[in-house]
């Protein structure tokens, strides 16, 4: 993976997380520093290569590596994926959490 | 995005579920038909347009759209992300579902 990263500029960013519930708040306020919230537990949105280390190190200082899951998808910009989406997805869920 | 969809062929998907415990075995058996089992409630793999319709028609049989949330992003094939995993994901967790 890390050769093909040299090769490709990446400049877009879905983040999933899956962390105990006593550590949500302070996940969701790292990734909204950096993505927009997208649905309950995903964030996406444009982000440079240098913003993307500053979120894994601010990801890092939050999260327990050994309870909690971080998935981040990077893409090379905001037009080459399609989605879709299921259920309850159509709240956002954000005036839940913050 | 209906008209960006037209216009792009989506081979490769992510899946990302987070829906009620009870029904977490029946979506990851349906989700494992179609794809393989990534990380967590992460799958991912090629799939064409055909099987990702029967998929979200089986997905719809074994969510409650009130409660559930399953969340898809296609993209034109497995050469186009990079990827990020922080956390207890180096463990793929199928022992526990399965």
């Amino acid at each position: 993976m890390a050769k093909k990263d040299d090769k490709i500029k990446y400049n877009y960013a879905f983040l999933f997380y899956d962390v105990k519930e006593n550590r949500v708040n302070r996940v969701f306020k790292v990734c909204k520093k950096y993505l927009s919230h997208f649905q309950k537990s995903v964030f996406r949105g444009e982000i440079t290569p240098s913003s993307m280390m500053s979120l894994k190190k601010d990801l890092k200082k939050v999260i327990d590596e050994n309870e909690d899951f971080i998935c981040i998808i990077k893409l090379m910009n905001g037009n080459v994926f399609g989605e879709e989406v299921m259920g309850v997805g159509n709240d956002n869920g954000e005036s839940l959490v913050l």
